[in-house]
Formats: C-alpha cells, structure tokens, sequence
C-alpha cells in the first residue's frame, strides 16, 4: 500500500500548516484513494503549535487558570500527547502578543503563567515539556516563569521581587532551592527557530522589542537588563548565556529556560520530527510532500524542508517541496536531500493579489504532481 | 534508451519555441545524458515560422527576388525540407508588418511577393506548400499573391489590375485560367491559428486592421472591400468563403488560399506534427514536453499544447506541459491527454519584472520535473 507523508510548515501570512495539510491531503485522496496519507502539520512553537502537536499524534488540551501578561487571571491551554506523558505548551497562551493587543508594554509583561502552566502539566504527571516559544509580548528573560515555579530573585536590599523586562537591572541574586522538584524529573525541550543571542545588538530588545511596542530608549532599557540577567546567571548559576543561539526568542525567554530549567533548545522541526517517530514512519514511505512559505540557501539552519529533508534523504524517498517562492539562492536544497521543488504561482501576478489565491494554487499544484507521479506509474 | 520529445510554443513576448527547445534540451542532458532528445520548436505561421521548421527536421534557406509589401523589389528567403519537396514560406517574409513599418497602409500593400515566393518553390520541383500565416501588413484577401501566379482580375471596364485592399471594391471579374499550370500539382496547406471569418464584425478588417494602421474609416473599407471580393468569388468560381473558419486570417489571406489555390486551412500545430512524423515519433517516447504562454479551457481548438496532447494520448506517453500561466478555466485540458501542467512562475511576481526571468524560471520547472521524474525511477 503506498504511503505519503505530509508534513509541511506554515506559509506565513497565507495558509496554515493544519490548512496546507489539508489541502494536500485532499488532493492525494483523489489520485490516492487507497493510500495510507500520514498528515504532520509542522508548529512553529508560536500560536497554533499545540493544535499542530494534537492534529500530528493525537491527544487531549487541557487548561488551567494562570496569571496573564499583565498579571490578570485568565485560563489557558495546552496539550497533552502520548498517552499524557508530554505536555506541550506555546507560551503565546498565556504571554502571546495578541493578549497585549492596545496595551503593549514589553518592560512589565511577564511569563509567570507559563510557569504556572508547566507546573499544572508536572501535576498531571508528565516527564516531558516540549515549549514552543513565539509570538511572545514579554522580555523578562523567563524570569516571571522561573518565579512561578519556585525560584527566588532578590534586590540588593535581600527583597524578593519577580522581575520584569524594566525590573531586570535590579536583580541582586537568583536562588533556585526553591525550584519545585516535580520539574527536575520532567526533560523540557524549548522549540525554538531563531539564532539571536540573549542580548546586544542582534538580542531580543533591540530585534525583537520594537514589535513589542518597545521605542528606542526602552530597547536600550530592556537590553541592558537582559546584560543584567546574563551577569547574574554568570554569577549566582556559573553559567553564561550571552553566546547561547535562540538565547533571545522570546524575549530571552530561550535564555531562561536553558538557565532556569536546564532546558534544550532545539530547532522546532526537530522536536515535530521527534515527536511523530518521524525516523520510523518515513523508512517505508512512497513519497513525502513538504513545503513552506519560501525555500532558499541562506537559513538552512532553520527551515522546515531542510530539516524533513535531512532525515528523509537516509532512507530514499522522494521528498517534494511545494513552496511560496524559489527564492534565488535555493539551490543548496538539493544537497541536503531535496527530491524537487515547485512553487504554487500558477501565473504572474503580484503577492498582493496571489496570496488570495494561494488555497487554489496550492491545490492545483499539488494535483499537478500528483498527476505526473501517477502518469510516471508511481 | 529514453526518448524524449521537446515540443513547446513559444512564450508571447518572451521566449521563442526555438529558445524554449535549448533551455528544456540542456536539463534534459544535465539529467538524462543517455536520452535521446527530439527538439521540435513549434511555428505558428508567422515570422521565425521557417526556422522552427528548419530547426526541427532540417532542410534548407532559400531566397528569391520578390515584390516587396508596398511594390519594392526585395530579396526574401523561404524554406526547403523534406529533401528539396516540401517548401515552407512565411508570407511575412514579404508581406509582414515589419516590413511596412512607419508606412503602415493595409489597403495599398500587397501580398504579389507571396506569389512570387510560391512560383520560385514550384520551379524548384516542391510538390508541396506550407504557408504560413501571421504578422501581415496586407488586407488584399490573397489578390496580390494570386495575381503573381497567373489569376487575372478585371474592372467593369475590362482592365485588368492587381487589387489591394482599396481597390477589391472594383474587382468585376476574377479568371483563373492564367494559374500557373505548376501550382495545380502542388498540395498547399496554410498554418492558421485564428477562427475569423472573411469579413464582418469578427473579419479581418475589423479585427486586425487597427494594429495594421486602419482607422475607422479605412476599417469599413477594407470590410466592403473583402465582402465584395466574396461575392465575387461567389459569382465568378462559384463558392462562398464568408464562412470559412480562419478565412481572415493574414488580411483574408486564408480566405485567398483557399479560393485561387484550393489551400486546405490548418491549425499550425498539427502542420507542424504532420510534418515531423509526430505520430511515428511518438510512439516509442518515455516523456513529452510541450509549454505554451498561457494554457487555458477556452481555445482548446488552436493551442499547442492540446493540439500535441490530442496526438501524445493515444500512446499512453506522459505529456507534461510547461507554461507562463495556467488560466483558471484550464482544467479541460486534462480530458484531451495533458498529463500534468507546470507554470515557470517560482514566486509571486507581476509579469512586467517576471518577464526578465523566464528564462531562469523555465530552467528551474524543467529541472525540478526532471529531478522529480527521476526521483520517482524514470
């Protein structure tokens, strides 16, 4: 019986990873019928994430009542998969962006309720966390995550306090006795695309803050609190953050989960990959369909098809990547196991008007390949 | 061996069939070193139409001194294939629109060298004509051209005189007993890619003679002019040609051909794969390549790609079509043998920068049809 994965990312500002699935899956069920179609929506670790996770393998969301973005209560979900072992939290539930909306203020956010979510989720019994981390309106470091399970900050005044983006330059200590032992039992893997450090020029305040609503001074505020923090882990943890890729998703929330929880920072394709038994699933695939909204050479690093490609290559299936745009540099694709790649324009035409198109498009181009693959007597 | 057949149309105002042939040849070499590649550039009757000819079963250019559009002697040149038997001639050697320009005048250019063109190949033995149709300046309904080969036409006086597109009005009388006796024995055909009758609202004046310099007055002229040349037809070789599908085409050239010379009107595509041998060469095919500029539902009569597809089907041979732009009513093509349709487009672009690029991204299509052709075990 032929077998075809499906397992793209998002295209960005058009379709859904869940949508593109979709579409691909209607498509091979119509050239297909017989076919086993395995449908892996890739998260990004953003909003959206836990309903890629669940529509992947399966599982339940659950939600609990945690404290918001600026302190106010409000229930938030996550997911739990393999048989409730895992839990998978996007921090965007409860310190997302959209929660800031007409209020935006990076300096007192905080990701205290994401904490309170892992500790909801260590409750239940799970040994693993995997934490998606993305459209956050926060830059605490992760501190106010760290504070809700367990750990101690202090100014120098010996004054326990939970720091905030602005509050960062007046820590004075870090005790983390405190952290509650359910949590040392659990592996977190933090789902994390970007390579920005903690702080300076590239860190999260000055790439990432002015979305956040930070203006200029306030970026120079927040980046030196996150120097601030990195002195402090130095000094209290012995450990040093600053060169740490992904250290700054988040507003350096990738920072303090590797300072705070031991965590593993790992390119989200991977922990989709991981997660599924991708290794397992692909060794007796007919074909597997990728695809994201653009493919080129330069981010080779944190691509989605590169990332398939990689572990699909070893076992010789033909992985076809149906992309937005080609972009000019692609061609090192290829290399990293890249069967062929084709791009959902179906005519020229600005992408101001094709992204209203891009469903169809997509559609047809999927049907196109299809066609062809059953013309060549796949 | 594999066996591969290339046979695009061009890209309107971007690439030639002959450009298309060599971009699609060198990716088929790059990854089928072995194949056998047939590169069969598609004419469509006008300008180049020679060429393709030439590129595809190979022969030779000849030329002769000939009556220019507007009565100047010139030199122009037609084709020799099928070892000296067959001559293609396209009447925009002599009559074309670039010829005339800056001078733009279809009721005084004429199609006498087309004629001339035609005697030159009958001396030369050829037992059979292909005309090719497109980019004229005239609108003279073929008098010129029969004139040269021997048809006598007379005013209410008797005189005789070679009509153009002014002066069909005084044709009186229409004696075809002059025709060169060496034209009877030759079986001519005329590539003819457009519906439009002889005259009329759809005609050729109204249709064709804006872009050939008429202005409205001249258009209404030019209309009587050719309804009267038919009612002379009518009166004098007794038949009607008000109907005939293609008969205005080239400024009622098409109408001409088939009146003075009993010209069968055919669709370009299916000159060019009777020409070739196409259902012979077919047969033994592993894939074929055909691409147009746009591929839509709506002109499945005269297209390229269905007019090959129509041929390829019956062989079971896969037919991928490689194109600008797929229309949103292509989906018919499918019914008639396409096996799978690609557009060029690799991102979201308008044609005015897209344009500069097709060459690249028709390289980038092939390659990534071949990889995945490949991929899949071909």
């Amino acid at each position: 019986m032929k077998k075809i994965i499906l397992i793209p990312d998002s295209f960005k500002g058009t379709l859904s990873s869940e949508g593109i699935c979709h579409i691909m899956e209607e498509g091979v069920r119509h050239h297909y019928p017989q076919a086993q179609v395995i449908s892996i929506p890739v998260a990004d670790g953003g909003e959206g994430s836990v309903d890629c996770f669940l529509a992947a393998v399966g599982g339940e969301k659950v939600d609990a009542e945690v404290t918001g973005v600026f302190g106010k209560p409000m229930r938030a979900a996550y997911g739990l998969i393999d048989e409730g072992r895992t839990a998978v939290i996007e921090m965007a539930a409860c310190a997302g962006l959209p929660l800031a909306e007409g209020d935006l203020n990076p300096g007192a956010a905080t990701t205290y309720g994401v904490g309170e979510l892992m500790l909801d989720a260590a409750r239940r019994g799970v040994n693993k966390i995997i934490m998606g981390l993305g459209g956050s309106a926060t830059n605490d470091g992760g501190c106010g995550c760290a504070a809700a399970c367990g750990v101690v900050f202090k100014d120098d005044q010996g004054r326990a306090f939970m720091p905030t983006g602005y509050s960062l330059k007046d820590i004075a200590a870090i005790e983390t006795d405190g952290l509650d032992p359910l949590l040392k039992k659990i592996t977190i893997t933090v789902m994390c695309d970007i390579d920005n450090p903690m702080y300076g020029k590239y860190g999260a305040a000055y790439i990432f803050g002015p979305q956040k609503g930070a203006d200029a001074a306030m970026v120079k505020t927040l980046d030196a609190g996150l120097e601030h923090l990195n002195n402090q882990f130095k000094m209290h943890l012995e450990k040093d953050f600053s060169a740490l890729p992904g250290g700054g998703a988040a507003g350096a929330m990738g920072a303090g989960m590797a300072a705070f929880f031991g965590a593993e920072l790992q390119m989200g394709i991977d922990t989709v990959l991981d997660t599924v038994g991708y290794d397992d699933l692909v060794r007796d695939a007919t074909l597997v369909f990728s695809g994201e909204g653009q493919i080129d050479g330069q981010s080779l690093g944190g691509k989605v098809v590169v990332g398939v490609a990689r572990r699909t290559a070893p076992h010789a299936v033909p992985l076809i990547a149906v992309v937005g745009t080609i972009a000019d540099d692609f061609a090192p694709v290829y290399d990293e196991g890249v069967t062929a790649v084709f791009s959902i324009n179906t005519k020229a035409m600005d992408f101001a008007e094709s992204r209203y198109h891009s469903a169809d498009n997509l559609a047809i181009t999927m049907d196109n390949i299809l066609r062809l693959a059953k013309g060549l007597g796949v």
